[in-house]
């Protein structure tokens, strides 16, 4: 019996996930990915024939699960505010969960600036997020929920390029800009959107 | 004479950018910067000891041409809203040398994640950023010319966010975020804040 058979893409994705998230983009490697999950380096190539197949796999796996949570979210949200608020709130690192998965995200987004299938994958998951956005910003207006001036594609673009710079900027910067600061600069922005 | 007498620092740096812009971070190292700088291996480690060297005094180099232009801003505009603006226009991708120094800022940053002492760097540009704008919405503020439910420090925050967000946006998905959206959606939110 083969030593892949015993690990999935999966788990080899989930250690690449972590590689990136401890040590950062640099330090991935086929041999770093099969020390963290424990398998032999012929077991990773079993899989994944270059570091960039393996690359791909691992950011597709993060864009799933922000997705599935953003589903689960719009399922359980009373309205148009409170779903665009729980949307935008998945893509800031507020706890241990988020604030890997961003890693995740912003060293790939990074290493998509030169790679065209990773802008590829970037721009569908940015433009699902961003149309998700200006459709609930349409629902909002029909049910005279919105501010006048609101205009659902140019502010779907702005509330997600908002939520974007926060989330990064906390990441980054954690020792200026606070959890409550960077929730508090959300919230203000969607009371001009939606006034409650 | 040693033959790095020859070529300065700066220039060595510059190359570095080259690279990052063309190749991605990932491409860095000392002897890909040798061969874009055309000289040998040994000048740039007479220079620079290490990558992380190397990497550091690039980053900084980006941060300095950024913060010039953008005292060179604050000297020309007629007021707050013209200033806050033109400075966080500095930031998009809207020509060739800023979207240069965008992807050089956003191949750092991501490094920065998992770097100190390019945390640092990253947190006192971030926070010089923020306060400029704070400050000049407080001057409009003072001037009456912020809307009512303008808060300096929250709406800088705020508004760097935006731009920030705009710019990785603008500069991952340019096939869903035109140029023209980008500074719509920049405009619009400075129309809620400092109406014309």
């Amino acid at each position: 019996m083969p030593r892949a058979a015993i690990t999935s893409q999966d788990d080899l994705t989930d250690a690449l996930i972590h590689v990136v998230v401890e040590h950062g983009l640099d330090a991935v490697s086929i041999r770093a990915v099969a020390r963290q999950a424990g398998v032999s380096i012929g077991t990773v190539q079993y899989h994944f024939a270059t570091k960039d197949d393996l690359l791909l796999a691992a950011y597709r796996r993060a864009i799933d699960r922000v997705t599935a949570r953003a589903r689960s979210v719009a399922q359980r949200a009373p309205g148009p505010r409170a779903y665009i608020r729980s949307l935008l709130r998945e893509l800031l690192p507020l706890d241990d969960q988020r604030e890997a998965e961003l890693r995740v995200a912003v060293a790939f987004t990074a290493r998509s600036v030169c790679s065209p299938q990773l802008t590829e994958l970037y721009t569908r998951g940015y433009g699902a997020l961003v149309g998700a956005v200006a459709d609930a910003l349409r629902q909002a207006v029909e049910r005279g929920e919105a501010a006048a001036d609101v205009d659902p594609q140019r502010d779907a673009t702005q509330a997600v390029a908002l939520a974007d710079g926060l989330a990064w900027q906390l990441l980054c910067a954690p020792s200026v800009l606070s959890a409550d600061a960077t929730v508090g600069a959300l919230d203000a922005h969607l009371d001009r959107l939606l006034p409650r």
